[in-house]
């Protein structure tokens, strides 16, 4: 008797399906591809070296300890300097609000885990990040849409759906996944005052807010919830998630969450039956690094200038190749500008053509509530080197040329 | 207006308590407290400098690869490694059967995520390992307890059971969690029987496996089905966890689960929601390391003598030092005993009692299923050095014949 798969899985499971971005980033793998598919900070300017001497030093000096099991809610020291890092002026986090997590993308799960109820009603921008998309799906949501701009969420279409009782917001305010737009201050300041008047939870998913090259900085909704409240701790409604993914390195996998204490508690319990908790040696060498804050100012610069170089590169280089009746985001910061094209052609065909080019990019409908942007895609303008942008999108513009001519 | 936090959490968290044992660990971290309480390494035996010039030398000739995202499944290398470790005599496991997770409770967490729905009955052994009812308890399960004795799970006991329809069967056969008794020969054969007979999954939860210190080794209950089917690969009904945290460090997070491909492709969807990807970089240690054969024999042939000694020294204070109506297992391996004590004795109480003598351990009612094992606790062999071992069994004995006589 052989076991008959197709009815062996949870009805949940209806929901998930490989992530669309990560099997793209499987086609692009060959080396003649020059990839714009990818969240993939430049490797080149890991700080390689500095974490080698790390870890050497705390293998060297307390290996017993960094290779043992640790508690759930994370190193207290590194706790303590993410805290610190994250209180601006009189805005105080203390460490008891910081759960580390296994990257940020743990950090939107276990949320959804302590939180959603199946068929809960949750706000998000529209684009929105398919991380939370893929993880969030299987608690059969109902999402409601709020549309973007330039200036981010419009937070004043937030209101009208409040007449349905929802459970919480989620949004990318800083440099968004895909569109790289940024919610402004006067928005965010709005957004705070709609979460407090009507009692609602929002999720700040900030993995970018670090990586500015233009413009004001803009602080976090966090920290304008908490000063709208005159609070100047976290003990309101906003939930932050947080990564050294993109300011340090992805692979060690260390995030967290900052957040009131009950929903920290509720947060360490659910970790502690998820993978009981954050491997103990990426915690110490994430805390050894970081915590030389000279280093990671000079760090983070470092990578701003050459984001920013690539950024307007590549924004030049469009200018100069694509087509007229083809638009895109201008980002200050982050990793990600998004394009959309003419309605009549569809991005996941004209990536189809950019393959047989060698070049490659995220078609952006799965980031989408609802049957649309099937005319939009992704750019990742952080991890090509400089002559590789010049070229991919020279040979982009190409193939959109002849689409819009077909 | 402040959140009334009371009302805010998702259903499923009533389901969610902080684990008693980690809750208990913290409060031996005294270092006057003699702890048997935690499921604990060894630390002296870890093997830092073999860690320690690894990821050097991976940092230094691979940094920008292993410090970036990587795929969902794991590092190629690492699932052929780990396949062709548990590929035995005809037996053949191929990488396409192996996902790497973060440590193996991730494992068992991930299979609940993509198997089980709300109300599906699930049958474990009693008592049964608390880690997995911590994850799978807020899905509102309804589990159908096994008795287990000396010889393990009572395999006869499922059958009639089977009048309703369950999901699938979950236990520890080897050296289980808490009492560290094995299930035989016979009794895996009659298992894997019920198995391919009722179309049921079976969930093989193996962290301690490769730990025997005593007795005939017997295969895992994976290779046992297959080879009743007379399949050669694994495109059954098991699912196996296991994990590098016992025989190299827990504190890198690194398990695996082996399972038909239609369960891996499953639980790669789930994974990549969950946490994008296991650590990259402690994965290519964990290779590093494993790959070298000759030293992880030599490693585990180490720690089978100290456990071994570690084991017997525990069994001969106890027998010279306990209450002659107290009663406890014997195992061939692991990390683990179990005592139960006459019914009239309550461990949470003894505990108390106990910690006042700087002795800990783990009271072992929330391991059963039902309102029972009052009377019942659990000690760790592996982590204590034998002095402490001695000293704290008699500080325990002392402890116990008072609350005989009260």
């Amino acid at each position: 008797m052989t076991m008959n798969w197709d009815t062996v899985f949870a009805e949940r499971t209806s929901e998930m399906k490989r992530s669309t971005v990560r099997e793209i980033l499987k086609l692009t793998a060959k080396p003649e591809v020059i990839s714009f598919a990818g969240g993939l900070p430049a490797p080149e300017l890991f700080p390689i070296e500095r974490i080698r001497e790390a870890t050497d030093t705390i293998l060297s000096e307390r290996g017993a300890e960094v290779l043992q099991y640790s508690t759930t809610e994370g190193m207290p020291e590194l706790r303590q300097l993410i805290a610190k890092r994250l209180s601006k002026g009189k805005f105080n986090i203390s460490p008891e609000n910081i759960l580390i997590t296994s990257g940020s993308q743990q950090g939107v799960d276990l949320i959804a885990r302590i939180l959603l109820d199946e068929r809960d009603r949750v706000i998000v921008e529209n684009p929105t990040y398919v991380g939370m998309l893929s993880s969030w799906k299987p608690y059969h949501l109902h999402f409601s849409p709020v549309p973007t701009d330039n200036n981010g969420m419009d937070v004043q279409a937030i209101e009208p759906l409040l007449k349905d009782k929802h459970k919480l917001i989620y949004s990318i305010p800083t440099f968004q996944n895909p569109q790289g737009t940024t919610l402004t201050l006067e928005r965010r300041q709005k957004l705070a005052q709609v979460l407090v008047d009507n009692d609602l939870l929002y999720v700040e998913d900030d993995p970018y807010g670090e990586l500015r090259y233009s413009g004001d900085p803009v602080p976090t909704v966090l920290q304008t919830e908490a000063e709208l409240r005159n609070a100047t701790d976290v003990t309101g409604n906003v939930i932050y998630c947080g990564t050294y993914s993109k300011v340090l390195t992805p692979g060690l996998r260390i995030g967290w969450i900052a957040a009131a204490f009950p929903i920290i508690d509720k947060l360490v319990q659910a970790k502690q039956a998820t993978d009981l908790h954050t491997s103990t040696l990426n915690q110490f060498i994430s805390y050894e690094v970081a915590r030389d804050e000279e280093f990671l100012t000079s760090h983070i610069e470092q990578l701003r200038n050459v984001y920013r170089q690539r950024r307007d590169l590549m924004l030049e280089t469009m200018t100069a190749n694509f087509p007229q009746e083809v638009t895109w985001t201008k980002p200050e910061g982050g990793l990600f500008l998004m394009v959309t094209m003419p309605a009549k052609l569809n991005a996941a065909e004209i990536l189809v053509k950019a393959l047989e080019q060698n070049v490659a990019f995220v078609p952006c409908d799965a980031f989408f509530i609802g049957d649309m942007g099937h005319n939009t895609f992704r750019l990742n303008f952080s991890n090509a080197r400089p002559e590789m942008i010049v070229e991919g999108i020279k040979r982009l513009g190409a193939v959109l040329k002849v689409a819009m001519k077909e």
